[in-house]
Formats: C-alpha cells, sequence, structure tokens
C-alpha cells in the first residue's frame, strides 16, 4: 500500500493528503437543513450530512490528490449513525482510487491491538468467513503502550499490504510536555522514532517503509532531525494551514528524491469556502472551493522543491 | 460519577470491574451458532452472538459488582454491526445500575479530542437538540499528546460530571520502552502521573477526583510510587488473573481508607468456564462461572486488607 501510496503521489504530483474531518459548523446549511427536514434533529440525520458534505468534496477534489485521512473522532462524536457515515465514505474513496489513512490513533496491547488492526486494515474470522469490518489502506497508532501495541498492527499490515503511521511528534502546542522530555539528553519524540525506523525496517515496500510516522509541521526543526533518524519512513506532516505549518517549513520532512513525506490539510481545504480568499464560491460552491484550496496547497508545496 | 463508583465500590464490597472484552473464541459455541443460523456468518450474527454472551454474564454479576469496563477495540473488530453491541452492552449496563467505563484508550488534541470527549462522554448539538453517541460513565484516555489531548475529555466531564482514567504505566511486558525511560533520573510516568495529579486537582468529586489513572497490577513497585504521587487519583488496575497480577500485588495501589484503586478481570471472569477450576458449569453455565469467578476474585482481594 505504500507503494499505491507513491504512485498516486508521482502521478497527481501532490505530496498533499485531505483531511475528512467534518465539524457539523462546517457543513452548508442547506445540506444540514435538507437532512434535519427529512430525518429529524437526529444523529441520523447528522451522519447523512455529513456523508453528502464529504462526498461533494471527494467528488470535487479526487482527480488532484492521491489521498484521504479521514478523522474517526468527527464521526463517532454522532455515534453509530456517524461511524456509519465514516465507513461509507472510507469505502467511496477507495471506489475513486484514493488511498484512504484512517486517523483513528488507537493503541492497545496485544490482542486488543490485534482487534483493533483487525477492525480497521484486516479481516475477522467469523465462521468460515473472512470479514472487514472497516477498510482502510492505513491506520494511525499511538506509541505509548511499546512494541506490544504496535507489532500487532504491523501483523496484519504484513498480511494485508497495508500500512500505519505511528504518531512520534504531533503539531499540537502541548505536544512537548511529554515527547520533547530529555532522555539521557535526548527528547523522547527521537527515542519513539528510532523505534518507528527499527520496526519499519523489516516491513519495506520498495523504497520506504510501510511503517510510516506523523511528525506535525509546526516543528520543522525537529522534522528535519527526525527525517534523519528515519531516513526511509513516510512521514505523514499534519499542521499545515490551519495550525500554522508554512510551505517552508515542509522542505525538511522530504527525502532528496522529492518523496519521503505527505502534508495533510483538513479545515483549510474542506471548510475553505468560509475563508474570504473562496468566498466567491458561496456556501451552494464548497465543493469547488476545496478543488481551488487543493490546486493552491499544491502549487504552495511545489515551490519548496 | 467518581463518587458514584465509590458509592458502588462500597456497596457491594467489591473494588472490582469486570472487563467485557468478548473475543469471539470466548463466546459458548452455542450461542453463536445461533446467531449464525438466524444471520448467516457474518459481522451482524457476531455483534448478536457478542450482545448476547454479554447480557448473560451482567445478568449474573451485576449485584455483585460496581462497574464493568467494555473494551470498545473487541467491538470495533467487528465493524458497526460490532459498534452497535458495545452500545447494546452500554446501555444495558447502565440501566443495570453498573458504572461503565468505556475502555477506549483514545487521545487526540484540541477540537478533535472534544469529538472524542462528547461521542463518548458528552452530547453532540445537532440543530436545537443535544444527544448522546454512545453514553459512558468513564473513558480511558491516552497522555501521549499532552495537556491539548486531555483537556477537552475534563471539560465534558466536568459539565456531564463523568470521569476519565489517564493512560500512566500500563500492564504490558513492552510497557518500559518509553514509560520507563528516565528524565532527570526519573521515569515518564511518574511524570505524567504528577500531571495526572494536576489534572486532577481541580476535579474532585469529593476525597477523590474524577480523573483517574491506569496502572497496571503487574508493576507493584511502580504502583507504590504512583500512590504516593497521585493520592486524591482513582486508579484503574488492568493486569490482575490472566496477565498475572495477584492480590498480593494489589495493596500498594490501595490508600489507607480501603479505597484509591479498582481491579478489572477480563479474562479470568467472562471466560471462566474454559478454566479448569470452573469446568463443572460447562459451557451453558458460562454465566454461572463468571459470577463464581467474580465472588472468588472478590474473596481473593479482600485478603488484603
Amino acid at each position: 500500500m505504500i507503494n499505491k501510496l507513491i504512485e498516486n503521489i508521482k502521478k497527481t504530483e501532490a505530496p498533499i493528503v485531505v483531511g475528512l474531518d467534518p465539524m457539523l459548523g462546517y457543513v452548508p446549511k442547506y445540506i444540514l437543513d435538507k437532512a434535519v427536514k427529512e430525518q429529524g434533529e437526529t444523529l441520523e440525520a447528522a451522519g447523512a450530512a455529513v456523508w453528502e458534505y464529504n462526498k461533494g468534496i471527494i467528488d470535487a477534489t479526487c482527480d488532484l490528490i492521491p489521498a484521504v485521512k479521514p478523522q474517526i473522532a468527527m464521526y463517532e462524536q454522532f455515534g453509530i449513525p456517524g461511524i456509519e457515515a465514516f465507513k461509507k465514505t472510507v469505502d467511496y474513496c477507495k471506489e475513486k482510487g484514493l488511498v484512504v489513512i484512517g486517523d483513528i490513533k488507537r493503541g492497545d496491547i496485544g490482542s486488543t491491538s490485534t482487534a483493533y488492526a483487525v477492525g480497521h486494515l484486516g479481516k475477522v474470522q467469523i465462521g468460515s468467513k473472512k470479514l472487514s469490518g472497516f477498510d482502510e489502506d492505513f491506520v494511525t497508532v499511538n506509541p505509548y503502550l511499546g512494541s506490544d501495541g504496535v507489532n500487532p498492527f504491523i501483523d496484519v499490515c504484513k498480511e494485508e499490504k497495508k500500512g500505519i503511521f505511528v504518531l512520534v511528534k504531533t503539531s499540537n502546542p502541548s505536544s512537548g510536555e511529554f515527547q520533547d522530555k530529555k532522555i539521557n539528553g535526548r527528547p523522547l519524540y527521537e527515542i519513539v522514532g528510532e523505534k518507528v525506523a527499527e520496526w519499519g525496517a523489516g516491513c519495506m515496500g520498495g523504497s520506504y517503509s510501510y511503517v510510516g510516522a506523523v511528525v506535525g509541521a509546526t516543528y520543522p526543526e525537529m522534522g528535519k532531525v527526525l527525517r534523519k533518524i528515519m531516513p526511509k519512513t513516510y512521514i505523514l506532516v499534519p499542521g499545515y494551514g490551519a495550525q500554522g505549518g508554512t510551505a517552508a517549513d515542509l522542505k525538511p520532512y522530504f527525502n532528496e528524491d522529492g518523496l519521503g513525506a505527505i502534508v495533510n490539510s483538513s479545515r483549510g481545504i474542506i471548510c475553505a469556502y468560509k475563508q474570504e480568499k473562496y468566498a466567491q464560491y458561496g456556501e451552494s460552491g464548497y465543493a469547488e472551493a476545496s478543488r481551488q484550496a487543493v490546486i493552491d496547497m499544491k502549487n504552495d508545496i511545489s515551490s519548496i522543491f
């Protein structure tokens, strides 16, 4: 799957992933109103609205981008109807040829991590059948529990030819509270990064491993160090745009082959129509606004090469 | 909710939580066969079987125990039908007066953590209505992302009078890979423990905070230190029984008031009927076997006081 991701990136010339993180406040009013008219002020209406909103964005951007990253929390907040919208979104994006990175940040131990891995990347055995619960291509994984938490994901990835991105250094302001703590003079995120490189060494697709890392765009100096520690690791970079990361900040995340990183933007794309810059599209043009925002992001990022 | 948990513990004289972690291999054959007969070898059948299995255990044990801890991964592996079984289980346990600790180990940043918190502990606004997606009493939270990840949960807990347990030192063999790393001579889990005490100070129910901690039974020496660092923190203790923790190991987790800790057992209770000790119950007596296992666990733990 890491090879398909790289292929898609080369084809689109866009190391970009669109974060499908549909806050209800982002959904144009006419879409939500229609759903509420049909199903009342219910979780079902919210799920339906989110799905229709997503579909518009996917249709308008899928030829320009290699991958999407739905953030499951934004669906889970609407209970089961929300999770149904998540599944529809994942399945639809895959139909469109996009690589789907499930931003689930799961992490547990042993059989519990296996259950998450099976549920999101693999197949669960029921009688004589093997069935998919959800079916993302990659998921994000939290490393706090150590190898016991990560290895079950790797096992499923090997079997299913899928991949993971392990949180190393996150983009948020307080990420340093624990991640930057010094251990023999070196921050924890470097130790985690080394571990990711180690886990990934046995999991090579071609030039890159299918055990990737998450490193926030908001800490480019740390990105530079982590790039060196994990030379064959694909880096998923959140924090561009709305969180403050700029194109110039992104350069250290890429290798000399122009590969090795994929940059996420969520709000900046899916909620572009609310920015002054794209105001002319209006609410009903939210999908076209997101298309233009992708083009602008692509141009912005290409300026660093 | 921390006060209700303590009340329930006092009433049952059992600082015990039953982990409802239904691997399909634990479900008696006759239950799974019935579900498959009705719905084929499908995710729906797995969800139905898991729910019936859980219901038997809940009915057989609910008068003896203060709380349950369903592990969402074990439901998520069956996709949406599995998550439906999770929700049914949560709702049913609450009807029975049990405190429900959703073992979800979520953790993200800002609005994303808010979405998880709202989805599992709070209410989401849809038009003029506030609706619950899931509705656990407590959830477990991963601290790797720092305060940005935890505070949104605390905010929702304040509003809804609910609570969280933050992972501090997990019970698994590799938990030390990152958690034990020394920072100025002190392990990371102590730094996290201090932070939990700090987060919890503003969140007191009565004598205890509704910001709790997870500390594995398999590391009693560390439990002793963490008990001192977090005197007003309720500690959720996994790792008893199947993972190797004994009653003697548990003593340091409790305060002198006999409170301050609640011990989880999953397999040891819900899969008791597969142990030689409870073999006489047979498969059809799996629920009664789990009842006897709760009584035995209660007696075992009471020996330390």
